[in-house]
């Protein structure tokens, strides 16, 4: 038994596009309906067939879905929401891939009210972005967080869990507000630190920045790919996940201010118990399956 | 004609073996001599027949060599220098491949008196170390940068490039100070920020350290990669090249704090443009050929 029969999905970026070919791999009898705002992305959408049907606009989009899953930017939410309101069926449930959790859950309760909300967030994704950067093994392996609102019905929860089982994630259930502190520290604080290097890299007088990526296997260029991730959605999770986001900043901070002093005062003892007990934790991330075993990420050496 | 009939490699560890790995390949007459200080290493090294010969001493190994090659870290070097000292032919050109420069030339001056050093610095590896680390293709197409000491012959410093050509990489020269000023960005503050965040993300209290390995995927694997390097060479990094790493670090740390500040007062343009700016270093990085153009590094996503 499939969870939904027929799936919308608004918003057709690296995600939206993954989530359609996925479905295409995994569920393939899904009646398959996309959306995108941008008229250029619809066009793109229907020449790469992502879906059986692209709609012109989020009413048609929703109007016979049984699952209508928002793949827009944070601040872009509410509006998507708005949208479809009018058209949606009262046996939807409405979901999303949000990267932060209790900021999404408060603005679409308000946009959609009496309907049923779950959202949830792929713990997944590559730099690239747009509708032609998705495909389906995105998701396998990974980690799909659910994030209930009180009073919404199990049954709900328990239907986008299995639908992102049968995509090949597997699902956790979380608080939203634990979630929010939990990307925090995997996901928006290293971009955050990325985005930051990158640019101090680029500002140097007298570092040229053709010297910066000349020279960028010696470290940095692990640091440009996830700096090179959507600027819009990366905009909007920094401002909808703010507290979170400047008290992890806060303490990193605090640590860097420790480990600078270190170097100051020539304390190699610290520097090194810090750098042994870091391995350990790249080790249990390839244990559990999180990243690849192989040198440089299994990156081509020829 | 090869830039050296005999050389010598001081240090098996991932630079060293991948060295005696990539001489195999490409100069495959060249007579191969290793040795290192640790016994066990040495045992390693024979067991895969990294080199003809395994030394037991630093002065057997160096006695009839043209290029000696010093890949221990970089507070090592002297010590090394030191062991083969009364070995060394006058005719032998003594080179290293330490992160740090100005430091390292300074030191085997003092230990060499009247030798022939030309210093050298690939600029490549991975987050594995020790003698069954090392491949033949490490240095392809990456940079490797030659760093004279004012005063010594031109002619060695020719012979050390080319020796380096032939294993693959691309050859700069570079003033020692600039070379640790261009270093200390594009790989030691690299390094050093990665280590601090995945001592922060250990350290949470609400947030466990298992949540942090099971969520990675959404940024921090990227930056436990480099986390996982080897712990001595990097605390020798730290304390050679302090100036520039605590200078590089204050700009960091500014720029931070400036991003710090637009999260809390919201000020979402600042985010999108420097998120914007990010994007084409990344895009610039990729097209010289120095990372992989496929989405997460070429990872695999099956």
């Amino acid at each position: 038994m499939l969870p939904f029969a027929r799936v919308t999905i608004i918003g057709l970026g690296l995600i939206g596009s993954s989530i359609a070919h996925a479905i295409r791999a995994n569920m393939p009898t899904v009646r398959l309906t996309g959306h995108d705002a941008d008229p250029d992305v619809r066009d793109t959408a229907i020449r790469l067939q992502l879906c059986d049907d692209i709609a012109d606009t989020a009413g048609a989009a929703v109007i016979d879905a049984d699952l209508v899953i928002l793949c827009v930017p944070v601040g872009a939410m509410a509006a998507a929401a708005a949208a479809l309101r009018d058209d949606l069926s009262p046996e939807a449930i409405v979901s999303d891939v949000g990267s932060c959790k209790e900021e999404v859950a408060r603005v679409l309760v308000e946009a959609l009210p009496g309907a049923t909300i779950v959202p949830a967030h792929p713990v997944a994704g590559t730099e690239r972005s747009g509708p032609e950067a998705g495909f389906a093994t995105l998701f396998q392996g990974r980690w799909c967080i659910v994030t209930p609102i009180e009073g919404m019905p199990e049954t709900a929860t328990e239907r986008v869990s299995d639908f992102w089982r049968k995509l090949g994630a597997e699902v956790d259930l979380m608080a939203p507000d634990h979630h929010d502190r939990v990307l925090a520290v995997t996901s928006h604080l290293p971009h955050l630190i990325a985005y930051t290097i990158v640019g101090t890299a680029s500002d140097l007088e007298e570092v040229t920045q053709s010297e910066v990526i000349k020279y960028s296997a010696g470290g940095f260029r692990d640091f440009t790919r996830i700096a090179a991730s959507d600027p819009t959605m990366w905009r909007d999770v920094f401002l909808s996940n703010r507290e979170a986001v400047l008290d992890m900043l806060q303490r990193f901070s605090e640590d860097l201010s420790s480990l600078q002093r270190a170097i100051r005062w020539g304390k190699g003892d610290e520097l090194f118990d810090l750098f042994t007990r870091t391995r350990a934790v790249r080790r249990s991330i390839i244990e559990q399956g999180q990243d690849d075993a192989a040198p440089d990420f299994g990156r081509s050496h020829e």
